[in-house]
């Protein structure tokens, strides 16, 4: 197993490629050995897809010590870099937030998302108070010598005042900030316009991430406008649970179970997915 | 919320009801969820399905606390009747089996599936062993005054020794013998073919359990041959992960993320599958 420091740099690496690269959001253990058995070159977990799954919904109200424990399983289980989104760091002080990235990088994670809002009320966190806490997390990641990488994420495209070029402005003028306070990369949500992902990407000039929604531009688009990171975000929940709406309706409508049957993995091939790699025959 | 007892006691009924129910099983919270609010008359946990998600291989190897922790949030976000699949019982004696029981319908269960085999091995336990651990639950539930359903399931037509015909018979020589230690169901598995299912049933005279698989046959069919509980084991997990490995393909040989995003269901959509349907607005 390559050591967190090693993986560290890794992803770091993915970051500084020509091309951009797909980063899959995981919501549990199977669904993150799934994503290293197809090629993908690291993992992330996805907030809302792995506290749903144990039983939570979005935001920070799940027990922090369940959370942690959930990260580590999933990185335990891989040999690629994983990176862990942590809302808004559970905790409104840089020692709070700094607090929680210590124990997701014990946790086994390389790289870690933090957001500028309040989940229960969706105002965005004042910029000053966001730089201090991406600048302290990033003076963690230095006093550890482990070289994760931090994602600024900023939903002032979702959440700020004034119309769709107001708001954009302010995302790109977060994201900034946030750059400079230290972060290897920046989200911007709720982008999916080709030309505005390029306007945000051009002013930028550092790594930026978007996430898969419905209308975004191909890969082959996003990576000719610059784009450096796509993640998931919480698409394979919300596509796994689509489909297994759909797949229950067909066995209750018709009495026949094929939705279910086909293409389906085996009993094998889903335990394969509860331990590491390595560890498959 | 209705009480434990009243669920135990409609669970009871839907295996006297005069047509078969479909019993969904779950892997987590938020498919449980999706079962009871698509109109299941009941939900049941897999035990690989649930195992998988949190990152143990099928079997017993999930320490007990944990399995237990897991299943009492799929009750306690459910107002339907959950059963429980317990493996063998997590234990060797009578004793053990019933300790485990006690936990799992403490934890919100009122049903239990027990085998009568051995994970590692894959061989079967002695018939007489084996009817002293359900005889040992069935008092169990009677001394709790909650009459919870216990399913016994036997895989003698998987590992018994013999053709096709040796093996089913054998199947229905211990179903025989689990239904008079006081089992309220049986549950045959590995049985898909019409034939065998339908000569299955013959022989027990009680209620019977099969699992969906390729090929078994219709909704219908098993009504009409007087089955009268088909459970989906891990089939939604099997179903589940085939369709996000599809998905993930697609992503990586086109660079689209269709298969992700239509027919997905929606950021609310998923966090009203990790709470009670009942704080679901």
């Amino acid at each position: 197993m390559r050591s967190k420091k090693a993986k560290a740099e890794e992803f770091q690496d993915l970051h500084r490629s020509k091309r951009l690269f797909i980063l899959p959001n995981a919501l549990d253990v199977p669904s993150a050995r799934l994503f290293e058995g197809l090629g993908f070159p690291a993992v992330a977990t996805s907030s809302a897809g792995l506290m749903v799954s144990l039983g939570y919904p979005d935001g920070q109200t799940i027990p922090k010590k369940e959370f942690f424990s959930a990260i580590a399983k999933i990185a335990r289980a891989l040999s690629l870099p994983l990176s862990a989104d942590i809302v808004a760091g559970f905790g409104s002080t840089p020692k709070q937030v700094v607090s929680t990235v210590r124990s997701v990088i014990k946790a086994g994670a390389i790289g870690v998302n933090i957001e500028d809002f309040e989940h229960s009320t969706k105002k965005l966190f004042s910029l000053e108070s966001q730089v201090m806490k991406l600048q302290a997390v990033k003076k963690l990641g230095r006093s550890m010598g482990m070289p994760f990488v931090l994602n600024g994420r900023t939903d002032a495209y979702r959440f700020a005042e004034g119309n769709d070029e107001a708001r954009l402005k302010e995302a790109i003028r977060r994201a900034k900030a946030y750059r400079n306070a230290g972060c290897d990369c920046v989200y911007p949500m709720g982008l999916v316009d080709h030309g505005m992902i390029k306007c945000f990407v051009e002013a930028l000039d550092c790594p930026v991430n978007v996430m898969v929604r419905k209308g975004l531009p191909t890969v082959g688009e996003l990576d000719s406008i610059g784009v450096k990171r796509v993640s998931f975000g919480p698409a394979a929940s919300y596509a796994i649970f689509g489909f297994l709406e759909r797949a229950c309706q067909q066995v209750l409508e018709t009495g026949t179970f094929s939705s279910l049957t086909d293409g389906a993995i085996s009993f094998d091939d889903l335990n394969s997915l509860a331990v590491p790699r390595k560890n498959v025959l």
